[in-house]
């Protein structure tokens, strides 16, 4: 997708601090952290949210969910809270899945 | 595990409005709502959070972010916003992990 601002992180067009990346993943620091330490992790594939998920992502989404705790760990988090946003009426603004990974704080309810 | 609200919930000792079931899953509303519609989604079996997971819960996994959003299209969700809380840090109360799915109203900012 050329016009996907992920896609471009992907592709290595547009800088990102990248901490984790693998063949389906890529997991990076969000420009305007809500948290003291605050991922995105996303598939390297154009997908635009849950939504649009079909049985051949399977695999993909056990990988992505299974590295979930992996990249948290790298950052030393004790604990972690995953939010995905699908849709607009959800606060979605990028439409390439990606999973928030905040932790490194108490963090409040929501 | 017995002293476990969702196992509870689970095995029918504690009633819940169940809204989705299948092998795997089971979904229902919580019951302090933080949105207008406010689901869980549980495995049936007990895993205590993302950090719990091993490799033999890849298919167990798959299947549940397959399903969030059928679950979600149930409640006449356009968009949706899905959280999982991993440990104390990030707010974890019920140690069997759970999915939240929130929606029904525009959502505000995390």
């Amino acid at each position: 997708m050329s016009d996907c601002l992920f896609c471009k992180i992907v592709a290595g067009e547009i800088p990102a601090r990248i901490t984790y990346e693998d063949e389906l993943l890529l997991a990076f620091h969000d420009i305007a952290p809500k948290a003291d330490t605050h991922l995105l992790v996303i598939p390297k594939q154009h997908i635009e949210n849950l939504n649009d998920l079909s049985a051949d992502d399977a695999e993909l989404m056990s990988h992505l969910m299974l590295k979930l705790p992996v990249i948290a760990r790298q950052q030393q988090l004790n604990g972690f809270r995953t939010i995905a946003n699908t849709g607009k009426d959800s606060g979605q603004e990028v439409f390439h899945m990606h999973f928030h990974i905040l932790g490194g704080e108490q963090l409040p309810g929501f």
